[in-house]
């Protein structure tokens, strides 16, 4: 199973080395992705314990959504999760080598929530320019976002939300320059509307991603508000510190 | 209700004003966190209106995580969300006037699972130092963290952790330079040790945030493992773009 010697392997608890074992299992692809893992009752056989131990180290790997259980269907491998890059969904999901795709849902003019024109600096009830959009890799769709623009100088078409990035398009459309954003990640439970959109379950794990772009002036030029679907995808920073 | 006249009014869905209506007596006090607000039956009077129509209004403010309903009890209002910088999370609860707390579960030195090993790029088998610890605001728990640190030149004690920011404390006690930070962001659902140790109840929702800390040479020098609660916590990242 691994490199330690017998005597440091007495301290490590049964269920953990299973878990590990199994593990290395689906990272070296003798369980794809896909693929049923052996029942409870053949994993007690092969491993000589417990299925209480069995359903521990089970539980570990399905916490780390890295299987899948579902009463009277065997244990199968989940599809390994997408990383995307906070910094621009789309042409990350370009530069990993996937097929992005933009599907919008709609580009319109209406008021934003309460919260969102907060977020805006600007007084309730002023209209925004609204672009609602699903973002898909190999046509998996991953993001539902709407964006809310507080002043553009030229409308956007369709056509250019689904072949352009939006960080670069909004800026040019409003005369502006990027020059800070401030994320910030909730967990939440999908909404049936947003689950339908990602062809996810109600109920299934996203995080909504809440983004408020800023212009060279530190003036809000828009926020996004992105639901990121937690089954295939997951979101990564980068982060870099200069030094003293 | 707000500065739209009535023209415009009238194109705005009835369930959306009362959920801006209700929105704004959360925001600015009129409904204090802890406070129940009036019932479905109160509701459809005050607002007259279909119990349907309060009842989505209801359902977008609950998904919002800004009220708590359950079974055969009134509707509360949260206590709103402390935003957590993913840069430093107890100096950032310093910063905000908060009182941050750290207590300790653990230092060892022990074999990381096979992933951490990996992202440590250290072979299976060898031991790293591990830090466990509870971080907490006002005497809240918001974060529990475990913390694998690939080679440590000199020892961390309990009470170094209790009062240093670790992204201080283990480059100095490595003797590196941090130069670059990696972060993934995965919604979960708490396991039931982690829920104990943070006050939530099982099932509850959080975040996983992972995050990678290289060295001036671009080598892993620690990887934090992160389990964020959902109900009382949010991450914020910031980001610049420099000028073209």
């Amino acid at each position: 199973m691994n490199t330690l010697d017998e005597q440091t392997l007495r301290y490590i608890p049964k269920y953990y080395r299973i878990r590990q074992d199994l593990l290395e299992k689906i990272r070296d692809g003798r369980f794809p992705a896909g693929s049923s893992i052996p029942s409870e009752t053949e994993l007690c056989a092969i491993y000589g314990v417990s299925r209480g131990t069995i359903r521990r180290a089970l539980d570990e790997l399905d916490r780390s959504g890295l299987i899948e259980r579902a009463p009277g269907r065997s244990t199968t491998v989940c599809t390994p999760k997408i990383p995307l890059l906070a910094s621009g969904f789309r042409s990350d999901i370009a530069n990993k080598g996937l097929r992005p795709g933009t599907e919008v849902l709609s580009i319109t003019a209406a008021e934003p929530p309460w919260d969102v024109a907060r977020l805006l600096g600007i007084p309730g009830g002023r209209t925004v320019d609204i672009i609602e959009r699903v973002i898909s890799a190999n046509d998996t769709p991953l993001v539902v976002e709407t964006v809310f623009i507080r002043s553009l100088k030229e409308a956007i078409v369709e056509s250019e939300v689904k072949s352009n990035s939006l960080l670069t398009l909004i800026p040019v459309k409003s005369r502006a320059i990027l020059s800070r954003a401030v994320e910030t990640y909730e967990p939440i439970i999908l909404a049936a509307e947003d689950a339908t959109l990602l062809g996810c379950s109600q109920g299934d794990l996203a995080i909504r991603d809440q983004a408020v772009l800023y212009d060279g002036d530190g003036c809000p030029l828009y926020v996004s508000i992105a639901i990121v679907r937690g089954d295939r995808a997951k979101i990564v920073t980068e982060a870099t510190f200069s030094v003293i």
